[in-house]
């Protein structure tokens, strides 16, 4: 084969080393570095798969129907970067497993900053439609002393599977944030979750369906959680017997850790607050939360 | 290290297969090959650069400024592609080298396929402004078989540095199709070419900048050239001398063997078909095009 000469493997390698070289102006080391290794895999990806140029077409009309969908309310950059799990792997070595910690998972985009916040044991649905839930635990430190005062964000969206601000009116629902109490303990009412799709109207719903993959995420609720001294946690819970779980969340965010147990109660069992829901069932579970150091957020280079 | 762990680099490996996997079911076994290149290139990226969370959504928000500046007339996903060397690594790996076939360069984004005829020793420049320039070669096979009636397409730049689309009225110049002879031979006149930049008011501009790498592509002139049962040939000539060769081509697109000798003459030197040019000085050139078999086209895989 012409191409599996000394001649023509000194050809491709020597042109990658022109590249990553044609960078060794940058001031920024890191900038340099990072661009390196972004030469270094995108050269060999090309290499190995002896990419052709019909192929580097498509790659680029398709990145460029990725462009066209986004804008300020539409980022199809970051689901292809999900559905890659690109964007997992940058949570987890970003955040290194630190033994009995809780693991972080995708923050995802419909995070807010400006949520209400509840007391502890209040209602964050504000109106969201669901099947009630009483979530409780705690909140303590690799060496399993309580923390009191963590903040705690939490997010999720209704039974229909849509965020308040999918929604696109003013709405702000299904979310909010509380403090623990000075037993590092927290408790409030949500909505036991459902799995919804991401977006998969445009390329990156394109590519999950040529590749037969769900758009589905599994059920969750997230959480954020902080507090001095310790590594801000950004994870989610998911459901124990979810379907979705054994099929794929299509961004790659569950950890077994995070499976937690979501009790059902028939309509007229007792609360834990001793909240009157009628004649409703609800639900109850436990998520026991272990934030890290501070300092063992990021790490060092690896291969 | 806690990121040094076995458990986290499972935790890391293991999500790379998983993604890997998804995968699975894609019926087309190539798009199966190029997505599980893609996902073990990115993930290694994400790895091996202990890439952050801050570092990730820069490269969002940067790549959605590509997309931004992107529309029919721009195309900063190319841009992008060709300053990082991978447009110039796909025609490496598609056009493998043959022995002593003419090597291959980069398209570029400024062919058209109506541009028009003129025979041998026609003038290419339709009112280009420039500096004359007198091309002549011969069309051969690798084993020097003169090839007649082969296709020669040729477009290149003005003075200005800028293409006859590049204007956005309706000028067709700078740019023709011919036929080699009989003989497999072809002259034509043209213009001596000039280094241009590439357009870098955009994202892929910033990069350069940041980077302390200067936008100028070397000066060319472009070629492609098809006759039958022989490989199709996409390249530039460059011009020896060229201090933009030395600075470094912003696509990388120089290869030795394209650079040539552009002889200055004299005004009212005589010319070689005896064409009154008047009180101006004149090049000329001369680049023998050896086409390679059309079944050394791509290539197999190869580490």
């Amino acid at each position: 084969m012409p191409n599996n000469t000394a001649e023509q493997i000194s050809i491709e390698r020597d042109l990658t080393d022109r590249v990553v070289s044609s960078f060794e102006g940058t001031d920024d080391p890191r900038l340099r570095e990072l661009l390196g290794a972004l030469v270094e895999h995108a050269h060999a990806f090309v290499r190995e798969t002896r990419l052709t140029e019909a192929e580097w077409t498509k790659a680029i009309e398709f990145l460029t129907a990725v462009g066209d969908i986004t804008d300020d309310k539409r980022q199809e950059f970051i689901l292809l970067s999900d559905v890659l799990g690109v964007s997992m792997q940058t949570i987890a070595v970003s955040n290194p497993a630190v033994h009995n910690a809780t693991e972080a998972t995708v923050f995802g985009p419909f995070f807010l900053d400006d949520a209400p916040e509840v007391p502890i044991g209040g209602d964050i649905t504000h109106g969201a439609a669901g099947e009630l839930c009483w979530f409780e635990g705690t909140i303590t430190d690799t060496d399993g002393n309580l923390v009191p005062r963590a903040r705690i964000e939490v997010w999720e969206c209704d039974e229909d599977g849509l965020y308040d601000v999918q929604y696109g009116d003013e709405r702000m629902a299904g979310r909010s944030y509380l403090y623990s109490n000075d037993h590092g303990e927290y408790s409030f009412w949500g909505l036991k979750p459902v799995p919804y799709p991401i977006p998969a109207d445009g390329p990156v719903g394109s590519l999950l369906s040529v590749t037969k993959r769900s758009p589905l995420r599994a059920a969750h609720v997230h959480f954020m959680v902080s507090a001095p001294r310790l590594r801000t946690l950004v994870t989610h819970i998911f459901v124990e017997g979810d379907p979705q779980i054994t099929t794929g969340d299509s961004v790659f965010g569950v950890k077994d850790s995070l499976i937690k147990t979501f009790v059902r109660h028939a309509a007229g069992e007792a609360t834990p607050d001793g909240r009157n829901l009628g004649q409703v069932q609800w639900f109850s579970t436990r998520f026991d939360i272990v934030l890290a150091p501070s300092d063992t957020a990021g790490g060092t280079a690896q291969k």
